[in-house]
């Protein structure tokens, strides 16, 4: 039987398991936090939340929801380039049942502490199962990655593999068996924050893919005023998927399936080896998949042969009618 | 009939309203904002959510949501005497009704301007209508306002008037007609930005009434380890309140109605002129309202005799069974 916490409780609870940093001058326990940004850094904000049945399925751990709540404003602030240091919480449950509580914060303070994010404040209110966070991040004056510094004739890269979270939702929505390997990348994402972070000096643009790769950099090549071509036979591709996918199915679920966060980047030609050397250094794999071309707002994907290839959607729209 | 935008429509929707400031490096549009703390200035972070339902009632209007969502976090900074500077917004809407987010983005920014804060980001999800904000201000090193901070003796002081707000809750609820005013208190509380600011230094402790006067009062006496001794009938009351409600039920609402969002602060008996002439010159009404104890934990409210009143229940705990 479930035990019920009040408001306070459920606070203590939260507090007790929290770790601090020595730059956090005022933890959990007032109106608010105080926060020491070293002299001579930026401060990178990124705030996402997570609803059930929108951006989880309603089956999902507390523990995965806990960790994917946090993972996803990680890859925020790894898109940026950032260090993160504090991060706040907003959580609103239905009723504060201790052990769904506990659950949710081994998660999440599994990956705060991968991270050495210290959680500093937010609040608990009754409500639908949702989940805020805003995190914080440092990053070097003029140090930070944006999406709107594309050249072009810059390379494309992406890290990692692409697809996996998306095939996973789709085998639970069409009810079939889940593959626990795609799951994990469903529930478990990976912020790629020692990547980012090798990054900033290295790349131009950068951002993280959630709505899909090829959403993703035409927000960054609108922002950058340049087109993209990309090469969808070089998608890098886990073994789960492509077990249990055609090539068109995988085609689909790499390029607009989002929910990969995956860093997608772009950098000049002669910046191949450093950024070969950088993310090994940080055991992130990394794929080259196509180039920054003039074609303003364009994002092409092209086969072998040239021919361009269009996916049955573009990313995926909260709103989309 | 209602327009609805897109994800992206959305967002753009608020990019095109948000002021910015100098210090916001990079504002809405990427990944993460990118914010210059100024050298020698610490930050100071507050994060509160409103349901519907929960926070505010059904029928509210949606300038009134956006107000109220970013006075709550401002009240937060105003109790830590910081200067706000900016804010993320996540919206969760179940549908977007162009008319709605316009509403509520004009009392969002109305008081965004009011205050000089600067909207720098955040994320826009489709659910159950959900508001959480999380604010950024700026105190001077060691200079913020604590709640832990109250010593025995200090004379305990409040701004404004209190139950306004939670007296028009109760007429809502009991569905007879709401008075004007004490509907504008619950609607659009007046964050105590420029008070608080001018109590770092003069104050001791400081804590912003949200769950009840009694309540938040306990909260600071509690990090304190002192008590407190409340003169029921010191406390300051509109016209609007004393027309509407008994004796009794004026002082439940006083002290333990919540939502006043009020600074109930301590500072030293020789505090006191200076207390006076600060509140005064920013238009701040102030009260003496009590004193602090060693009677540490305890919270007594007592009338002109002596006598300890009790309050029906003390404060509004989200989760209490």
């Amino acid at each position: 039987m479930a035990t019920h916490d009040s408001e306070f409780d459920l606070i203590a609870r939260i507090r007790a398991r929290a770790a601090t940093r020595g730059d956090v001058l005022l933890g959990i326990g007032d109106d608010a936090a105080i926060l020491r940004v070293p002299t001579g850094r930026d401060l990178v904000v990124a705030m996402d939340t997570l609803n059930v049945g929108v951006h989880f399925p309603e089956d999902t751990a507390p523990a995965d929801i806990g960790w994917k709540a946090l993972a996803v404003n990680l890859s925020d602030l790894a898109a940026m380039g950032a260090e993160p240091a504090w991060c706040v919480l907003s959580l609103s449950v239905p009723c504060a049942d201790a052990a769904w509580i506990d659950g949710f914060l081994d998660g999440f303070f599994e990956l705060a502490a991968r991270d050495g994010v210290a959680l500093v404040g937010g609040d608990t209110t009754r409500g639908p199962l949702s989940v805020c966070v805003t995190a914080h991040g440092l990053v070097a004056p003029r140090g930070g990655l944006r999406r709107n510094a594309a050249r072009v004739g810059d390379d494309i890269w992406i890290t990692g593999t692409l697809g996996d979270a998306a095939a996973a939702l789709r085998q639970w929505q069409t009810g079939i068996a889940i593959d626990a390997a795609l799951r994990a990348r469903l529930d478990r994402p990976t912020p790629r924050v020692a990547a980012g972070r090798a990054l900033a000096g290295i790349a131009h643009a950068c951002i993280d893919v959630s709505d899909g790769l090829l959403a993703d950099l035409g927000h960054a090549c609108r922002a950058s005023r340049v087109g993209a071509r990309v090469a969808i036979d070089a998608l890098p591709a886990s073994s789960a998927l492509r077990a249990a996918f055609d090539s068109n199915d995988l085609r689909a679920l790499q390029t607009a399936g989002g929910d990969d966060y995956e860093l997608c980047f772009t950098a000049p030609v002669t910046a191949r080896l450093a950024i070969e050397e950088a993310m090994a250094l940080c055991d992130t794999p990394v794929a080259r998949i196509g180039a920054i071309t003039s074609d303003s707002g364009r994002v092409m994907a092209c086969d072998a042969s040239g021919a361009e290839w269009t996916p049955p959607r573009r990313g995926y729209q909260h709103f989309a009618n």
